[in-house]
Protein backbone atom coordinates (compact mmCIF):
# COMPACT_ATOMS: atom_id res chain seq x y z
CA UNK A 1 0.00 0.00 0.00
CA UNK A 2 1.41 3.20 -1.08
CA UNK A 3 0.62 6.79 0.59
CA UNK A 4 0.41 10.28 -0.76
CA UNK A 5 0.85 12.59 0.87
CA UNK A 6 0.40 15.80 0.39
CA UNK A 7 2.41 19.14 2.01
CA UNK A 8 0.21 21.12 4.45
CA UNK A 9 1.50 24.23 2.49
CA UNK A 10 1.96 23.09 -0.82
CA UNK A 11 0.77 25.40 -3.79
CA UNK A 12 0.32 28.96 -4.32
CA UNK A 13 0.71 31.37 -1.66
CA UNK A 14 -1.34 34.53 -0.26
CA UNK A 15 0.15 37.24 -3.25
CA UNK A 16 -0.06 34.18 -6.63
CA UNK A 17 -3.80 33.71 -4.98
CA UNK A 18 -4.05 37.16 -5.44
CA UNK A 19 -2.59 38.71 -8.38
CA UNK A 20 -4.47 35.52 -9.97
CA UNK A 21 -7.51 36.88 -8.83
CA UNK A 22 -6.81 40.31 -9.99
CA UNK A 23 -6.51 39.29 -13.29
CA UNK A 24 -8.95 37.14 -13.37
CA UNK A 25 -11.49 40.31 -12.27
CA UNK A 26 -9.68 41.85 -15.11
CA UNK A 27 -11.50 39.64 -17.56
CA UNK A 28 -14.54 42.63 -16.95
CA UNK A 29 -12.51 45.24 -18.82
CA UNK A 30 -11.93 43.09 -21.41
CA UNK A 31 -15.47 42.88 -21.98
CA UNK A 32 -15.44 46.54 -22.01
CA UNK A 33 -12.97 46.12 -25.23
CA UNK A 34 -10.04 47.48 -23.08
CA UNK A 35 -6.91 44.70 -23.53
CA UNK A 36 -5.42 43.32 -20.43
CA UNK A 37 -1.61 42.24 -20.80
CA UNK A 38 0.63 41.37 -17.83
CA UNK A 39 3.92 42.38 -17.18
CA UNK A 40 5.86 39.47 -17.87
CA UNK A 41 4.08 35.81 -17.22
CA UNK A 42 1.98 36.48 -13.96
CA UNK A 43 3.24 33.44 -12.44
CA UNK A 44 5.86 31.10 -12.94
CA UNK A 45 3.88 28.36 -14.15
CA UNK A 46 2.58 28.16 -18.27
CA UNK A 47 -0.16 26.01 -17.45
CA UNK A 48 -2.02 29.02 -15.31
CA UNK A 49 -0.36 31.48 -17.61
CA UNK A 50 -2.06 29.47 -20.84
CA UNK A 51 -5.43 29.06 -18.66
CA UNK A 52 -5.33 33.15 -18.54
CA UNK A 53 -4.40 33.46 -21.97
CA UNK A 54 -7.85 31.61 -22.46
CA UNK A 55 -9.53 34.16 -20.94
CA UNK A 56 -7.57 37.35 -22.84
CA UNK A 57 -4.78 38.09 -20.34
CA UNK A 58 -1.45 37.45 -21.71
CA UNK A 59 2.34 38.95 -20.84
CA UNK A 60 3.22 41.45 -23.12
CA UNK A 61 5.07 39.88 -25.81
CA UNK A 62 4.45 40.05 -29.81
CA UNK A 63 1.76 42.00 -29.06
CA UNK A 64 2.19 45.21 -26.54
CA UNK A 65 -0.40 47.48 -25.60
CA UNK A 66 -1.34 50.65 -26.50
CA UNK A 67 -2.50 53.35 -24.93
CA UNK A 68 -5.96 52.86 -22.83
CA UNK A 69 -5.18 49.32 -22.49
CA UNK A 70 -4.28 47.50 -19.33
CA UNK A 71 -1.46 46.60 -17.97
CA UNK A 72 -1.20 44.25 -14.93
CA UNK A 73 1.88 44.37 -12.84
CA UNK A 74 2.80 41.14 -11.21
CA UNK A 75 3.22 39.96 -7.57
CA UNK A 76 7.02 40.56 -7.74
CA UNK A 77 6.59 44.02 -8.01
CA UNK A 78 8.80 46.54 -10.14
CA UNK A 79 11.18 49.17 -9.57
CA UNK A 80 8.68 52.59 -9.14
CA UNK A 81 10.05 54.81 -12.39
CA UNK A 82 9.12 51.83 -14.83
CA UNK A 83 5.21 52.24 -12.90
CA UNK A 84 5.42 56.26 -13.97
CA UNK A 85 6.49 54.56 -17.40
CA UNK A 86 3.58 52.61 -17.75
CA UNK A 87 1.18 55.44 -16.84
CA UNK A 88 3.04 58.43 -18.63
CA UNK A 89 2.59 55.76 -21.61
CA UNK A 90 -1.57 55.94 -20.59
CA UNK A 91 -2.12 52.33 -19.86
CA UNK A 92 -4.30 51.52 -16.88
CA UNK A 93 -2.16 50.23 -14.45
CA UNK A 94 -3.63 47.01 -12.34
CA UNK A 95 -1.29 46.65 -9.48
CA UNK A 96 -0.68 43.39 -8.01
CA UNK A 97 2.51 43.53 -6.38
CA UNK A 98 2.19 40.99 -3.19
CA UNK A 99 1.28 43.09 -0.17
CA UNK A 100 4.15 41.22 1.64
CA UNK A 101 6.65 42.46 -1.68
CA UNK A 102 5.32 46.10 -1.11
CA UNK A 103 6.52 45.75 2.67
CA UNK A 104 10.27 45.49 1.61
CA UNK A 105 9.72 48.52 -0.98
CA UNK A 106 9.02 50.24 2.52
CA UNK A 107 11.38 48.78 5.00
CA UNK A 108 14.36 49.65 3.06
CA UNK A 109 13.49 53.41 2.88
CA UNK A 110 12.61 53.48 6.33
CA UNK A 111 15.62 52.15 7.30
CA UNK A 112 17.25 54.47 4.50
CA UNK A 113 15.42 57.43 6.57
CA UNK A 114 17.32 55.66 9.66
CA UNK A 115 20.56 55.84 8.24
CA UNK A 116 21.33 52.51 7.25
CA UNK A 117 23.24 51.50 4.30
CA UNK A 118 20.90 48.45 3.15
CA UNK A 119 21.94 45.25 2.75
CA UNK A 120 19.15 42.82 0.26
CA UNK A 121 19.44 39.69 0.70
CA UNK A 122 18.23 37.82 -2.41
CA UNK A 123 18.73 37.60 -6.28
CA UNK A 124 20.68 39.92 -7.85
CA UNK A 125 18.64 38.96 -11.13
CA UNK A 126 15.03 38.31 -9.43
CA UNK A 127 12.22 40.77 -10.66
CA UNK A 128 11.01 40.98 -6.85
CA UNK A 129 15.08 42.63 -5.65
CA UNK A 130 15.43 44.64 -9.35
CA UNK A 131 11.88 46.21 -7.90
CA UNK A 132 13.33 46.46 -4.60
CA UNK A 133 16.57 48.12 -5.82
CA UNK A 134 14.17 50.48 -7.62
CA UNK A 135 12.59 51.57 -4.37
CA UNK A 136 16.33 52.01 -2.59
CA UNK A 137 17.21 54.39 -5.30
CA UNK A 138 14.00 56.13 -5.63
CA UNK A 139 14.12 56.84 -1.65
CA UNK A 140 18.10 58.11 -2.46
CA UNK A 141 19.13 55.09 -0.16
CA UNK A 142 22.22 52.89 -0.76
CA UNK A 143 23.08 49.35 -0.48
CA UNK A 144 23.92 46.23 -1.79
CA UNK A 145 22.52 42.81 -2.89
CA UNK A 146 23.70 39.89 -0.93
CA UNK A 147 23.45 36.96 -3.20
CA UNK A 148 26.61 34.72 -1.24
CA UNK A 149 28.71 35.51 1.39
CA UNK A 150 31.38 36.84 -0.86
CA UNK A 151 28.91 39.93 -1.43
CA UNK A 152 28.70 40.75 2.27
CA UNK A 153 32.85 42.36 2.37
CA UNK A 154 31.13 45.47 1.11
CA UNK A 155 28.92 46.04 3.62
CA UNK A 156 31.39 45.00 6.67
CA UNK A 157 33.12 48.17 7.16
CA UNK A 158 29.71 50.29 7.25
CA UNK A 159 29.07 51.36 10.63
CA UNK A 160 24.86 50.96 10.34
CA UNK A 161 23.80 48.39 8.31
CA UNK A 162 19.64 47.69 7.87
CA UNK A 163 18.65 43.52 6.39
CA UNK A 164 15.60 43.08 4.41
CA UNK A 165 15.39 40.10 2.58
CA UNK A 166 14.02 39.01 -0.60
CA UNK A 167 10.17 37.98 0.65
CA UNK A 168 11.35 34.37 -0.93
CA UNK A 169 14.58 33.72 0.66
CA UNK A 170 16.01 30.58 2.45
CA UNK A 171 15.85 31.80 6.02
CA UNK A 172 19.03 30.03 6.51
CA UNK A 173 21.52 32.07 4.64
CA UNK A 174 19.47 35.29 5.89
CA UNK A 175 20.82 33.72 9.73
CA UNK A 176 24.12 33.15 8.24
CA UNK A 177 24.28 37.21 6.67
CA UNK A 178 22.99 38.58 10.24
CA UNK A 179 24.96 36.48 12.33
CA UNK A 180 28.36 37.30 10.40
CA UNK A 181 27.72 41.24 9.77
CA UNK A 182 26.33 41.34 13.85
CA UNK A 183 29.86 40.64 14.58
CA UNK A 184 31.04 43.61 11.78
CA UNK A 185 29.27 46.55 11.91
CA UNK A 186 28.48 48.88 14.84
CA UNK A 187 24.61 48.54 14.70
CA UNK A 188 22.74 46.29 12.86
CA UNK A 189 18.65 46.06 11.89
CA UNK A 190 17.29 43.61 10.65
CA UNK A 191 13.29 43.51 9.09
CA UNK A 192 12.32 39.79 8.41
CA UNK A 193 11.04 40.14 5.26
CA UNK A 194 10.87 36.97 4.32
CA UNK A 195 7.38 35.71 3.40
CA UNK A 196 5.84 32.89 5.80
CA UNK A 197 4.48 31.19 2.87
CA UNK A 198 8.21 30.23 2.36
CA UNK A 199 9.58 29.38 5.37
CA UNK A 200 6.33 27.48 5.63
CA UNK A 201 6.51 25.66 2.51
CA UNK A 202 10.24 24.67 3.20
CA UNK A 203 9.33 23.77 7.09
CA UNK A 204 6.99 20.98 5.23
CA UNK A 205 10.21 19.76 3.18
CA UNK A 206 12.17 19.32 6.17
CA UNK A 207 9.80 17.44 7.82
CA UNK A 208 8.35 15.52 5.16
CA UNK A 209 11.32 14.45 3.08
CA UNK A 210 13.25 12.68 5.52
CA UNK A 211 10.23 10.70 6.23
CA UNK A 212 8.90 9.56 2.67
CA UNK A 213 10.69 7.12 -0.11
CA UNK A 214 10.03 9.59 -2.82
CA UNK A 215 9.71 13.53 -2.73
CA UNK A 216 8.19 14.86 -5.67
CA UNK A 217 8.44 18.72 -6.13
CA UNK A 218 6.03 20.74 -8.53
CA UNK A 219 6.85 24.00 -9.96
CA UNK A 220 8.19 25.93 -12.39
CA UNK A 221 11.61 24.80 -13.50
CA UNK A 222 12.50 28.41 -13.29
CA UNK A 223 11.17 29.35 -10.25
CA UNK A 224 13.80 29.75 -7.38
CA UNK A 225 11.77 29.16 -4.53
CA UNK A 226 10.19 25.86 -6.17
CA UNK A 227 14.24 25.09 -7.11
CA UNK A 228 15.25 25.88 -3.76
CA UNK A 229 12.52 23.40 -1.98
CA UNK A 230 13.83 21.10 -4.65
CA UNK A 231 17.71 21.52 -3.44
CA UNK A 232 16.27 21.23 0.31
CA UNK A 233 14.82 18.34 -0.25
CA UNK A 234 17.68 16.52 -2.37
CA UNK A 235 19.74 16.75 0.48
CA UNK A 236 17.64 15.42 2.93
CA UNK A 237 16.45 12.61 0.15
CA UNK A 238 18.17 11.17 -2.44
CA UNK A 239 15.01 10.60 -4.14
CA UNK A 240 13.64 13.59 -4.74
CA UNK A 241 12.44 14.88 -8.23
CA UNK A 242 11.63 18.83 -9.80
CA UNK A 243 9.00 18.22 -12.11
CA UNK A 244 6.11 20.71 -13.90
CA UNK A 245 3.34 18.70 -14.84
CA UNK A 246 2.18 14.83 -14.26
CA UNK A 247 3.39 14.40 -17.68
CA UNK A 248 7.07 14.38 -16.19
CA UNK A 249 6.68 11.77 -13.39
CA UNK A 250 7.85 8.74 -14.13
CA UNK A 251 6.41 5.36 -13.41
CA UNK A 252 10.03 4.16 -12.92
CA UNK A 253 10.11 6.09 -9.51
CA UNK A 254 7.70 4.22 -7.77
CA UNK A 255 8.83 0.48 -7.79
CA UNK A 256 8.83 -0.90 -4.62
CA UNK A 257 8.06 2.34 -2.87
CA UNK A 258 5.88 2.59 0.04
CA UNK A 259 5.36 6.30 1.12
CA UNK A 260 5.21 9.17 -1.55
CA UNK A 261 5.26 13.37 -0.26
CA UNK A 262 4.19 16.08 -2.67
CA UNK A 263 4.70 19.71 -2.46
CA UNK A 264 4.86 22.12 -5.08
CA UNK A 265 5.94 25.58 -5.33
CA UNK A 266 3.88 29.32 -4.81
CA UNK A 267 3.30 29.58 -8.72
CA UNK A 268 1.83 25.75 -8.63
CA UNK A 269 -2.09 25.81 -9.07
CA UNK A 270 -3.84 23.37 -6.93
CA UNK A 271 -5.30 21.93 -10.06
CA UNK A 272 -1.84 20.82 -11.54
CA UNK A 273 -1.20 19.17 -7.35
CA UNK A 274 -4.27 17.10 -7.91
CA UNK A 275 -3.68 15.93 -11.46
CA UNK A 276 -0.03 15.14 -10.16
CA UNK A 277 -1.40 13.37 -7.11
CA UNK A 278 -4.03 11.04 -9.76
CA UNK A 279 -1.63 10.50 -12.11
CA UNK A 280 0.92 8.45 -9.19
CA UNK A 281 -2.03 7.02 -7.81
CA UNK A 282 -2.62 5.44 -11.24
CA UNK A 283 0.99 4.49 -11.50
CA UNK A 284 0.25 2.70 -8.26
CA UNK A 285 -2.35 0.99 -9.50
CA UNK A 286 -0.83 -0.63 -12.71
CA UNK A 287 2.38 -1.33 -10.17
CA UNK A 288 0.20 -3.22 -8.84
CA UNK A 289 0.61 -1.01 -5.50
CA UNK A 290 -2.45 -0.33 -3.78
CA UNK A 291 -2.19 2.92 -3.29
CA UNK A 292 -3.66 6.07 -0.69
CA UNK A 293 -3.84 9.60 -0.81
CA UNK A 294 -3.81 11.73 2.61
CA UNK A 295 -6.02 15.20 2.26
CA UNK A 296 -3.80 17.97 3.61
CA UNK B 1 71.73 47.41 18.80
CA UNK B 2 68.71 45.43 19.61
CA UNK B 3 65.43 47.19 19.49
CA UNK B 4 62.13 46.26 21.53
CA UNK B 5 59.11 46.80 20.59
CA UNK B 6 56.20 46.53 22.89
CA UNK B 7 53.19 45.80 21.46
CA UNK B 8 50.46 48.67 21.47
CA UNK B 9 47.70 47.07 22.61
CA UNK B 10 50.08 44.10 25.17
CA UNK B 11 48.29 43.33 28.70
CA UNK B 12 45.29 45.08 30.14
CA UNK B 13 42.70 46.58 28.28
CA UNK B 14 41.93 50.37 28.10
CA UNK B 15 39.43 50.02 30.73
CA UNK B 16 41.48 48.17 33.34
CA UNK B 17 44.28 50.14 32.85
CA UNK B 18 41.81 53.43 33.40
CA UNK B 19 40.43 51.87 36.56
CA UNK B 20 44.08 51.18 37.64
CA UNK B 21 45.04 54.47 37.25
CA UNK B 22 41.86 56.24 38.95
CA UNK B 23 42.87 53.80 41.86
CA UNK B 24 46.06 54.95 41.94
CA UNK B 25 45.41 59.19 41.48
CA UNK B 26 43.08 58.48 44.31
CA UNK B 27 46.25 58.15 46.44
CA UNK B 28 45.81 62.13 46.49
CA UNK B 29 42.85 61.88 48.80
CA UNK B 30 44.56 59.48 51.23
CA UNK B 31 46.81 61.91 51.29
CA UNK B 32 44.26 64.50 52.69
CA UNK B 33 42.93 61.38 55.66
CA UNK B 34 40.26 60.26 53.56
CA UNK B 35 40.25 56.56 53.35
CA UNK B 36 39.99 54.84 49.60
CA UNK B 37 38.21 51.13 48.91
CA UNK B 38 37.76 49.84 45.70
CA UNK B 39 34.13 47.39 45.45
CA UNK B 40 35.53 44.06 45.14
CA UNK B 41 39.34 43.71 43.80
CA UNK B 42 39.73 45.93 41.01
CA UNK B 43 41.22 43.78 38.78
CA UNK B 44 41.59 39.82 39.04
CA UNK B 45 45.34 39.68 39.21
CA UNK B 46 46.36 39.27 43.48
CA UNK B 47 50.20 40.43 42.80
CA UNK B 48 48.08 43.98 41.44
CA UNK B 49 45.30 44.65 44.16
CA UNK B 50 48.39 43.65 46.68
CA UNK B 51 50.57 46.46 45.05
CA UNK B 52 47.64 49.32 45.71
CA UNK B 53 46.85 47.58 49.11
CA UNK B 54 50.76 48.76 49.80
CA UNK B 55 49.30 52.39 48.69
CA UNK B 56 46.04 52.00 50.98
CA UNK B 57 43.60 51.23 48.30
CA UNK B 58 41.85 47.77 49.64
CA UNK B 59 38.62 46.11 48.16
CA UNK B 60 35.38 46.33 50.98
CA UNK B 61 36.19 43.31 53.29
CA UNK B 62 36.83 43.42 56.93
CA UNK B 63 36.87 46.73 57.25
CA UNK B 64 34.54 48.92 55.68
CA UNK B 65 33.82 52.69 54.26
CA UNK B 66 33.17 55.43 56.56
CA UNK B 67 30.78 59.01 55.66
CA UNK B 68 33.16 60.83 53.70
CA UNK B 69 35.67 57.81 52.85
CA UNK B 70 36.18 57.06 49.21
CA UNK B 71 35.02 54.56 46.93
CA UNK B 72 35.97 52.76 43.73
CA UNK B 73 33.09 51.37 41.21
CA UNK B 74 35.33 48.76 39.13
CA UNK B 75 35.65 48.70 35.23
CA UNK B 76 32.58 46.34 35.39
CA UNK B 77 29.99 48.92 36.54
CA UNK B 78 27.47 48.61 39.38
CA UNK B 79 23.54 49.33 38.70
CA UNK B 80 22.39 52.90 39.46
CA UNK B 81 20.29 52.19 42.59
CA UNK B 82 23.66 50.53 43.74
CA UNK B 83 25.45 53.92 42.96
CA UNK B 84 22.71 56.30 44.55
CA UNK B 85 23.17 54.01 47.95
CA UNK B 86 27.10 55.11 48.28
CA UNK B 87 26.24 58.91 47.34
CA UNK B 88 23.21 58.74 50.18
CA UNK B 89 25.59 56.95 52.83
CA UNK B 90 27.44 60.09 52.16
CA UNK B 91 30.61 58.19 50.08
CA UNK B 92 33.01 60.04 47.56
CA UNK B 93 32.30 58.23 44.71
CA UNK B 94 35.19 57.61 41.80
CA UNK B 95 33.47 56.17 38.90
CA UNK B 96 36.38 53.21 37.32
CA UNK B 97 33.41 52.13 34.93
CA UNK B 98 34.78 50.86 31.34
CA UNK B 99 33.39 53.07 28.85
CA UNK B 100 32.33 50.64 27.16
CA UNK B 101 30.35 49.03 29.68
CA UNK B 102 28.96 52.64 30.26
CA UNK B 103 27.93 52.04 26.20
CA UNK B 104 26.20 48.90 26.74
CA UNK B 105 24.47 50.73 29.41
CA UNK B 106 23.57 53.30 26.86
CA UNK B 107 22.46 51.14 24.40
CA UNK B 108 19.90 48.92 26.27
CA UNK B 109 18.34 52.18 27.30
CA UNK B 110 18.06 53.59 23.64
CA UNK B 111 16.94 50.42 22.53
CA UNK B 112 13.98 50.65 25.52
CA UNK B 113 13.32 54.48 24.64
CA UNK B 114 12.89 52.48 20.56
CA UNK B 115 10.34 50.30 22.03
CA UNK B 116 12.47 47.02 21.91
CA UNK B 117 12.48 44.03 24.30
CA UNK B 118 16.36 43.51 25.18
CA UNK B 119 18.21 40.47 24.88
CA UNK B 120 21.55 40.91 26.94
CA UNK B 121 23.45 38.16 25.61
CA UNK B 122 26.17 37.15 28.68
CA UNK B 123 26.59 35.86 31.89
CA UNK B 124 23.54 36.25 33.98
CA UNK B 125 26.15 36.59 37.19
CA UNK B 126 28.47 38.48 36.03
CA UNK B 127 29.24 41.85 37.52
CA UNK B 128 29.06 43.76 34.31
CA UNK B 129 25.85 42.32 33.16
CA UNK B 130 24.12 43.09 36.89
CA UNK B 131 25.09 46.51 36.48
CA UNK B 132 23.58 46.48 33.20
CA UNK B 133 20.27 45.17 34.15
CA UNK B 134 20.04 47.86 36.37
CA UNK B 135 20.07 50.36 33.78
CA UNK B 136 18.00 48.38 32.24
CA UNK B 137 15.13 48.05 34.98
CA UNK B 138 16.22 52.20 35.70
CA UNK B 139 15.01 53.04 31.90
CA UNK B 140 11.78 51.19 32.11
CA UNK B 141 13.12 48.52 29.98
CA UNK B 142 12.21 44.98 29.50
CA UNK B 143 14.60 42.24 28.56
CA UNK B 144 16.33 39.05 29.30
CA UNK B 145 20.18 37.38 29.68
CA UNK B 146 20.81 35.34 27.37
CA UNK B 147 23.43 32.83 28.34
CA UNK B 148 22.45 29.72 26.08
CA UNK B 149 20.14 28.99 23.01
CA UNK B 150 17.40 27.83 25.58
CA UNK B 151 17.58 31.44 27.42
CA UNK B 152 16.36 32.55 23.58
CA UNK B 153 13.15 30.94 24.12
CA UNK B 154 11.35 33.76 25.74
CA UNK B 155 12.20 36.67 23.19
CA UNK B 156 11.12 34.59 19.68
CA UNK B 157 7.31 35.62 20.60
CA UNK B 158 8.55 39.55 20.77
CA UNK B 159 7.66 41.75 17.51
CA UNK B 160 10.59 44.01 18.27
CA UNK B 161 14.07 43.06 19.78
CA UNK B 162 17.24 44.40 20.36
CA UNK B 163 20.07 42.77 21.32
CA UNK B 164 22.92 44.06 23.48
CA UNK B 165 26.17 41.95 24.64
CA UNK B 166 28.37 41.72 28.14
CA UNK B 167 31.79 43.56 26.58
CA UNK B 168 33.40 40.65 27.04
CA UNK B 169 31.12 38.34 25.04
CA UNK B 170 32.27 35.37 22.70
CA UNK B 171 31.67 36.45 19.08
CA UNK B 172 30.35 33.40 18.27
CA UNK B 173 27.97 33.02 20.50
CA UNK B 174 26.68 36.40 19.96
CA UNK B 175 26.70 35.51 16.09
CA UNK B 176 24.41 32.16 16.78
CA UNK B 177 21.81 34.31 19.19
CA UNK B 178 21.49 37.19 16.33
CA UNK B 179 21.31 34.63 13.24
CA UNK B 180 18.04 32.96 15.56
CA UNK B 181 16.55 35.61 16.57
CA UNK B 182 16.39 37.36 12.40
CA UNK B 183 14.16 34.39 11.82
CA UNK B 184 11.82 34.42 14.49
CA UNK B 185 11.02 38.50 15.05
CA UNK B 186 9.85 40.88 13.04
CA UNK B 187 12.73 43.39 13.49
CA UNK B 188 15.89 43.36 15.30
CA UNK B 189 18.07 45.85 16.16
CA UNK B 190 22.01 44.71 17.41
CA UNK B 191 24.08 47.14 18.96
CA UNK B 192 27.48 45.12 19.09
CA UNK B 193 29.31 46.02 22.00
CA UNK B 194 31.20 43.36 22.30
CA UNK B 195 34.69 45.47 23.35
CA UNK B 196 37.41 44.84 20.66
CA UNK B 197 40.28 44.55 23.14
CA UNK B 198 41.13 40.92 22.28
CA UNK B 199 40.72 41.21 18.81
CA UNK B 200 43.07 44.06 18.48
CA UNK B 201 45.81 42.40 20.76
CA UNK B 202 45.57 39.30 18.16
CA UNK B 203 45.95 42.16 15.33
CA UNK B 204 48.89 43.29 16.91
CA UNK B 205 51.05 40.11 16.64
CA UNK B 206 49.82 39.87 13.11
CA UNK B 207 51.57 43.07 12.69
CA UNK B 208 54.83 42.51 15.00
CA UNK B 209 55.54 38.92 14.56
CA UNK B 210 56.64 38.58 11.16
CA UNK B 211 58.87 42.25 11.41
CA UNK B 212 61.15 40.83 15.00
CA UNK B 213 63.91 38.67 15.08
CA UNK B 214 62.18 37.40 18.45
CA UNK B 215 58.72 37.44 19.58
CA UNK B 216 57.87 36.89 23.32
CA UNK B 217 54.28 36.29 24.72
CA UNK B 218 53.85 37.00 28.45
CA UNK B 219 50.66 35.47 29.90
CA UNK B 220 49.62 33.08 31.95
CA UNK B 221 50.03 29.36 30.57
CA UNK B 222 46.20 28.60 31.50
CA UNK B 223 44.94 31.66 30.32
CA UNK B 224 43.01 30.92 26.90
CA UNK B 225 43.68 34.04 25.19
CA UNK B 226 47.56 34.18 25.61
CA UNK B 227 48.20 30.79 24.34
CA UNK B 228 46.28 32.44 21.02
CA UNK B 229 48.03 34.97 21.05
CA UNK B 230 50.97 32.56 21.06
CA UNK B 231 49.48 30.41 18.66
CA UNK B 232 49.16 32.88 16.19
CA UNK B 233 53.03 34.56 16.72
CA UNK B 234 54.46 30.88 16.36
CA UNK B 235 52.93 30.66 12.68
CA UNK B 236 53.94 34.00 11.46
CA UNK B 237 57.48 33.57 13.48
CA UNK B 238 59.15 30.72 14.39
CA UNK B 239 61.35 32.06 17.18
CA UNK B 240 58.14 32.97 19.42
CA UNK B 241 58.54 32.10 22.84
CA UNK B 242 55.40 32.09 25.78
CA UNK B 243 56.62 33.08 29.18
CA UNK B 244 54.80 33.72 32.83
CA UNK B 245 57.76 36.16 34.03
CA UNK B 246 61.14 37.61 33.48
CA UNK B 247 62.51 34.53 35.03
CA UNK B 248 61.92 32.17 32.12
CA UNK B 249 63.63 34.76 29.48
CA UNK B 250 66.64 32.42 28.04
CA UNK B 251 69.76 34.12 26.94
CA UNK B 252 70.43 32.07 23.95
CA UNK B 253 66.90 33.65 22.82
CA UNK B 254 68.62 36.76 21.48
CA UNK B 255 72.29 35.94 20.13
CA UNK B 256 72.66 37.72 17.46
CA UNK B 257 69.39 39.28 17.05
CA UNK B 258 68.64 42.97 16.45
CA UNK B 259 64.81 43.22 16.98
CA UNK B 260 62.39 41.95 19.45
CA UNK B 261 58.73 42.46 19.67
CA UNK B 262 56.63 41.58 23.22
CA UNK B 263 52.93 41.30 23.49
CA UNK B 264 51.19 40.49 26.91
CA UNK B 265 47.43 38.45 27.82
CA UNK B 266 44.49 40.56 29.42
CA UNK B 267 45.63 39.19 32.51
CA UNK B 268 49.32 40.21 32.66
CA UNK B 269 49.99 43.77 34.49
CA UNK B 270 52.36 46.70 33.35
CA UNK B 271 54.95 45.92 35.97
CA UNK B 272 55.52 42.06 34.40
CA UNK B 273 56.02 43.54 31.01
CA UNK B 274 58.46 45.99 32.41
CA UNK B 275 60.48 43.45 33.97
CA UNK B 276 60.82 41.21 31.39
CA UNK B 277 62.20 44.09 28.75
CA UNK B 278 64.25 45.09 31.61
CA UNK B 279 65.60 41.19 31.47
CA UNK B 280 66.07 41.50 27.58
CA UNK B 281 67.71 44.63 27.82
CA UNK B 282 70.26 43.10 31.07
CA UNK B 283 70.95 40.12 28.65
CA UNK B 284 71.45 42.27 25.56
CA UNK B 285 74.27 44.51 27.62
CA UNK B 286 75.81 40.80 28.30
CA UNK B 287 75.93 40.15 25.08
CA UNK B 288 77.51 43.17 24.38
CA UNK B 289 74.93 44.43 22.09
CA UNK B 290 73.35 47.94 22.18
CA UNK B 291 70.20 47.54 23.43
CA UNK B 292 67.71 50.05 23.04
CA UNK B 293 63.35 49.79 23.57
CA UNK B 294 60.59 51.54 21.98
CA UNK B 295 57.80 52.93 24.38
CA UNK B 296 53.93 52.11 23.42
Amino acid sequence: MVEIIIAPNAGFCFGVKRAVKLAEESSDLIKEGIRVFTLGPIIHNPQEVGRLKEKGIKPIGEEGPQRGDAVIIRSHGIPPERERELREHGFKVIDATCPYVKAVHEAVCQLTKEGYFIVLVGERNHPEVIGTLGYLKECGGRGIVVESMDDLKEALNKERVGVVSQTTQNERFLKEVVGELSLWVKELKVINTICNATSVRQEDVYSLAPSVDVMIIIGGKNSGNTRRLYSISKSLNENSYHIETEEEVDPSWFEGVKKVGITAGASTPDWIINRVKDKIEEICAGLSQSCSSSAR
